[in-house]
């Protein structure tokens, strides 16, 4: 057995009995039946991952995986590859929309070196795990090998497990950088959904009509260069993925075998979190969908993860944003279910509606 | 000149020219252009009110305006007059869902008896500022006089300016209890927006198809009993309104007046925004909307104030629930605006995307 196969087999199911024990005390709590909606269910999904009606989630981590694409060779996007370095720099420092998120969220931050191109100085906090030196250009050829996209899914999982079982976070979260990614990740969903590129490219950091064109071209040619297999999807992951998204992938997975929540970002890190589903579609069980991102591919591979994203406040910047934000809400679902009276604790006359 | 004249008067539009200021600084940070969007938009209105990029929203308070209705005698909800005075109890014990979600917010919480059918206990840590014993049926006559309706609208402006300049809070909220007041708040609707009750008139804490028809025969024979006039917003408030929907527009006043943000939850506490809003269009400057409620007649309401919710989570509770979900995403951007380093700060390549 591999080692993949070995932590898919130990990932179980959200426990329904769990679930169904938490739907009875949200509706013995004192307000109408269903009243706060997709924060109950929230809640009850998230008695289903951890087994237990006393949840807490004060213990918050996102990962910031972090790779190189060659396809950014091929005019995709509107920045240099360079930048991919420099914004893991300043999320090592501080600086960036995802530290202040999670400051705000109360989430730790860790970057992971999963195949940036260039190296990484010594100095700078960032967990080295270079599967390579960025991807090779979809548009010519697979962007990995099959052992590499293992490898990708091993470290992510890896992460994750050791964050929950050595270190205590209750609360996973996922977040990408890498300049290019839009382009694998949009290939992501058309290999998995047959959708055509056309209706589920976006533009990325901004680039214009001719960069566009050029962008569902590439993936065009990426999927009929590399035929990718949507029954296999670590045949997808390695032909039409990169390097961060086998990472964010593993994560869930890792998640999941540790019977924690997950929150996964936009585009990119659903591209990720639906590969983990398709590997193990009782992982998205832990699983929660934290924003719709404004890129076209983005809630067709919501669709069919099956959830529903819990914000959608027209964001399209990737690194954990949208993850750090419904952190909030996901905390919220968890002190819901423990602090919130029940009619009969609080005295309050219940009808039952 | 009236006391509701000179508060009017006193409300000066949020500033332009900050907002300009804060997109600039947004659009130097390092990310491409808009990527954050809603939260970027929150975070240049709140420098427009503010007129300052230094901001600091830590200090955060929600309003629970509770009120009566006669209406409720009419059949239009599915729980008994005698729950307000028992939810109130709850929240000053801290047991209630606004409790949970306003400590997971970091917001205190100051519940009011604008008009609770009931005595409220002197042991009750509560706001005494009773303006009647519960409103009279709305289907019937007018639910309050115009005196205290403008008494409703200065209290409630009173609160939240003192909140403001005497005790420092910097985000206001605003939150409702009152067995019945999805009722008049659909008429409210109905009122400004010309709509017809049976398209605007939800099931409220869960009413059954009987229920919900008596509801909307309730609703078109006060609007017919009653004729409101759109163009008199006090008049609205009075014939159709209650005593905390007459609070809860005040606070949004009185926030506006005080150049501090004020987000408003979903039905009851929209109907006193959009009464504010037609009173004082400037105020509108100064307020966001939580989320957006199942209650239908709800976006009519958001349409005409002429913003977008923040949240849409399928929630109908009220208590100011939204509200101190909404907290958090409208201090996030707050942090963002302060927080995230520009591109020369932070030495990133700035393709100008």
């Amino acid at each position: 057995m591999s080692q993949l196969e070995e932590l898919l087999g130990r990932i179980e199911p959200a426990d329904p009995e769990w679930e169904a024990k938490a739907w009875a005390r949200l509706h013995d709590q004192i307000r109408p039946r269903d009243a706060l909606g997709e924060l109950e269910r929230g809640a009850a999904r998230l008695a289903a991952m951890k087994r237990s009606l006393s949840l807490d989630l004060s213990r918050k981590i996102i990962f910031v995986m972090a790779g190189d694409h060659g396809v950014a060779a091929d005019g995709v996007s509107a920045y240099p590859q360079e930048v991919t370095a420099q914004m893991v720099f300043s999320f090592t420092r501080g600086w960036a929309s995802i530290n202040v998120l999670a400051r705000h969220a109360g989430a730790a931050v860790r970057v992971v070196d999963c195949g940036i191109v260039s190296e990484i100085p010594r100095e700078w906090d960032v967990i080295r795990r270079k599967i390579g030196c960025g991807t090779a250009s979809i548009a010519r050829g697979p962007a990995m090998s099959r052992r590499e996209a293992e490898e990708g899914l091993l470290l992510g999982a890896g992460l994750a497990e050791d964050a929950v079982r050595k270190e205590g976070f209750q609360l996973i979260g996922t977040g990408d950088m890498g300049i290019g990614n839009t382009t694998p990740s949009a290939a992501i969903a058309c290999a998995f959904g047959g959708h055509s590129p056309a209706g589920l490219t976006g533009r990325g950091t901004g680039i214009d009509d001719a960069g566009h064109a050029r962008k569902v071209a590439v993936i065009e040619t990426a999927l009929k260069v590399n035929r990718p297999d949507p029954k296999d999807p670590v045949d997808v992951l390695a032909k039409v993925g990169g390097y961060e998204i086998a990472a964010l992938a593993g994560a869930v997975l890792g998640a999941a075998a540790a019977k924690t929540p997950v929150i996964c970002d936009g585009l990119i890190a659903t591209a990720g979190a639906l590969v983990a589903c398709r590997l193990s579609p009782a992982s998205a069980g832990y699983l929660f969908l934290s924003h719709e991102s404004t890129e076209p591919g983005h809630l067709a591979m919501c669709e069919m993860i099956g959830l529903r994203p819990l914000l959608n406040l027209h964001m399209r910047l990737g690194e954990g944003t949208g993850t750090a934000l419904a952190m909030n809400i996901v905390d919220a679902s968890a002190k819901l279910l423990v602090e919130c009276k029940t009619f009969a604790e609080a005295g309050v006359t219940d009808t039952g509606h």
